[in-house]
């Protein structure tokens, strides 16, 4: 079986536990064979995949009682991976969730790093500048980039960490975020494991 | 004596414990008459207040070496006005200061609450909402603009929180911070109150 993560830039491939990413405008759907089943925030790609007999979509397996109905897919996945715990996607977006006994009990959405650095930089040219990852988050900053860096991640940690253990960390600044929490747990590869386990119970049912 | 403080697009005056605000393309120096005293962040315009012998320049009264040399002279002047305690302006940026015993111990810059909503907004269509003050930032989110306004504020809040007691709120989201916290002081004309603390010591030596 063959698992995949469509965005609207790229695509991750999963085959016998080995990640791969395409670009979208490379990425062939008829190329491969046996039973596919996805997620996709591409609505136009979407409706092409449906036409496809051994492309199957994980959306169809959500139990959406669960989550709520404009709940990003790629989160749900994340979540449907872990039973307990805070899964911290970090990516264009950070989202933060936390799941209790299998049960989903809400959660945030924080800009991704990339987006805050360009939100500071709007703000002023004079905040206009890369993030310093060095910074120690609990002190006080006494200069600009450790002042925007703190302000941005200080806040963002301290209340991951108050949410609960374990921490799960995903998504493409995942080791980034990895070095603030001293026994968070990096999983790249947590969507396709939440993908994994929902297609294992539908299948069962 | 008559306190200004001069932004790019505004001029905030203080006359006998009364603020108001001026367009900068309507303000005319020349008309107040009298001592003033006024901290700026506006270089061109600073520059031709220097020919003005009636005008002084707070930055001069500033014991840099209690800062840093890029902090902003607002963020100074709304930490002079304390001795102890947690400084909080907020406005295009939220900035966050601590003060021990009339010293500066560091402090951090978050992005303000619009420049985050138009943050979200460019990361998705479907971000792009206005936040919800309503909210309770205790609670993890299960709808979309409660996980955005949950995600800029409840890290914000907590963190603030941590940091000591007491919280001075300032500048024109004050109001909208001031119903996360318990007990915070919202002083809108803190700016003002530092300014004159620096100019009482000041002309004192």
């Amino acid at each position: 079986m063959i698992l995949c993560d469509i965005g609207n830039s790229t695509v991750d491939i999963y085959e016998n536990g080995v990640p791969c990413k395409v670009v979208l405008s490379e990425f062939r759907p008829k190329s491969l064979n046996g039973d596919v089943w996805y997620v996709s925030v591409n609505h136009s790609l979407s409706e092409r995949l449906e036409s496809l007999q051994n492309w199957h979509n994980c959306a169809t397996l959500i139990d959406w009682d669960k989550y709520y109905p404009t709940m990003g897919i790629d989160r749900i996945m994340v979540c449907e991976a872990i039973d307990d715990g805070v899964v911290v996607d970090a990516g264009s977006a950070i989202t933060v969730d936390v799941m209790k006994e299998g049960v989903y009990r809400g959660g945030f959405i924080s800009l991704g790093i990339r987006s805050a650095q360009e939100a500071y930089a709007r703000l002023s040219p004079a905040l206009s500048m890369s993030f310093n990852f060095e910074v120690d988050l609990t002190i006080m900053a006494k200069n600009t980039p450790d002042a925007l860096t703190v302000g941005f991640l200080a806040p963002l940690v301290h209340k991951i960490e108050s949410l609960g253990k374990p921490i799960y960390l995903t998504g493409g600044d995942a080791q980034i975020l990895a070095r603030y929490f001293s026994d968070a747990i990096v999983d790249e590869v947590l969507v396709f494991k939440g993908m994994q386990k929902l297609i294992n119970k539908g299948t069962q049912c």
